[in-house]
């Protein structure tokens, strides 16, 4: 079959890759389309030393599995737990010791004609959810993660600071509590995309020192992280919604002087995702940005490394 | 009447301070001993551009004031609240976006004959607290602290880090809650102090790399930061309980991929510190490693600075 292999910091478009052979209790999947995130182009800079096909944000069609997910669309959570270490049994499966995950660590991921999840990671995608929508459920749940962390009630004063396309979703499953939301960035047009939803928006410099009482880093860069740290009131939460490249500096005294929590936040649930989506709760078009055949997957990472560029799609049926 | 003033990271006795009056609300107590506290210390190094008395962990006798705290032995917490900020409304005064800090911010300290606080600061020592005892009340009440921000449980394996003077009072809080307690150190006869109350210690080398629940870092350096973070596995708590010289550089990543939540600690509260105290709970005597006279406050100082000396007490009454 075809995928986009990572190893040594390059990507390759291979047709030689046999079929997956599904492990007992895993399903395969031929995938219809996957999105191209910011962890892909972090690994292909070298974040994270894996080697083998890249991709984590897909939609399937399950081809060998159990009776009731066969030929069905499906979506994946990407941690594949052992369900044995000390998390499984805690029911915490994201963080499972022994872990394989999705295109990212010891699993070939979705940017090929198959891939291979256990049964239990794989969910249904409602009918009336396309399959270019239902590619984003794996950034929604994760956005979705800094609500099972933190409580946000409808009066506290909640900031993103970030405009791509985590930011967007993150602001936008925020915006569904009901609280006092403000989405910062560099990029009028990004911007746009949230005033649509009427969700309140301004250029970074906008945001007011010590005023929020939740503030989310969707950037991962050190200026990001500075504006999220400066616009949080004493005791406020600061959310860790992306990897940063390198070692962030930080005044930890501050932190200890304001009683200041951070939190870092990573995968998040399903369910709930799939169900905004089928709700159209979500808005996720304005976030497509170019959309490739598999065949032409090398394409798509250098349009998805663009300066800008939102989301980009890989589609494995079109050629 | 005689103080330590501090000015220009240097400290002299002065002998030519009015006695200070009272503000509407505030009772003027004539001090009968202060502990040196590592803030103490900081702030001659220049942390903080603070000028004014230092001294922030005193016990007291209240020489003016209302009639259930007249003549009574008093201890006070250090931040005098405005009452009318977000803060204050909210119930945080040790938040208060205006206040004064006793020794520290704009309020002058301990380390004198008098000083003033609000009434509603101060809290009468039980008879059976010995004066040199209650100094502790103030470092105790910031350990406490940390049972506020973090729940701990019988099963939670929890690592302090740091055998000083704030380390060993957060290793004796947290043995109260039952919990699985390891706390680390460089120094034999420091952590001798907690193996008599038969808490489990080691040396910083002996901690297993994502084996505990909770991490406390009371040291204020990196590798003290870097062995907490080590220690916990996701989803942990890690509690930083003091002050940092200088920016700390960690790999925020890593807090992202497991979890990670950093919380600042600062003041806790008066009234179960001084029950502790009462009921015999915290040992503090093998603390406290030297006394002078307020006369010789600046030896009190050189003594307090030097390596590997725990508390030092100044007494006002004796010369």
């Amino acid at each position: 079959m075809k995928g986009i292999w990572l190893e040594n910091k390059q990507i390759q478009l291979r047709n030689d890759i046999p079929i997956p052979e599904p492990a007992p209790g895993e399903a395969l999947v031929r995938v219809l389309a996957a999105g191209i995130c910011n962890t892909d182009l972090e690994l292909l800079r070298g974040y994270y030393p894996y080697a083998g096909i890249l991709g984590h944000e897909f939609v399937g069609v399950v081809t060998q599995g159990p009776d009731n997910l066969l030929n069905r669309r499906v979506v994946g959570e990407i941690n594949a737990a052992c369900g044995e270490c000390r998390f499984c049994r805690r029911g915490i499966p994201t963080h499972c010791e022994n872990r394989t995950v999705l295109g990212i660590v010891n699993r070939n991921g979705a940017f090929a004609d198959y891939l291979c999840l256990p049964v239990e990671n794989l969910h249904p995608v409602p009918d009336n959810v396309p399959t270019e929508v239902a590619t984003f459920t794996e950034p929604i749940a994760a956005a979705l993660e800094i609500q099972q962390q933190v409580d946000i009630h409808p009066e506290d004063k909640v900031l993103v600071v970030g405009d791509g396309k985590l930011g967007q979703l993150v602001a936008q499953t925020l915006a569904l509590t009901g609280c006092e939301l403000l989405a910062v960035g560099r990029h009028q047009d990004k911007l746009a995309n949230l005033e649509a939803r009427g969700i309140k928006t301004g250029f970074t410099d906008a945001v007011t020192d010590r005023a929020f009482d939740i503030s989310v880093d969707c950037t991962g860069n050190a200026s990001g992280f500075d504006l999220a740290r400066r616009a949080l009131r004493s005791r406020g939460n600061l959310v860790l919604k992306s990897t940063y490249a390198g070692n962030l500096s930080l005044d930890a005294s501050s932190l200890v002087v304001d009683e200041i929590t951070m939190i870092g936040s990573r995968c998040g649930p399903f369910p709930p995702a799939l169900e905004l989506l089928a709700q159209g709760k979500i808005d996720v078009k304005p976030l497509i940005q170019a959309r490739y055949p598999l065949t032409e997957g090398i394409e798509a990472f250098a349009k998805a490394q663009t300066k800008g560029v939102l989301k980009v799609l890989v589609e494995m049926e079109k050629n």
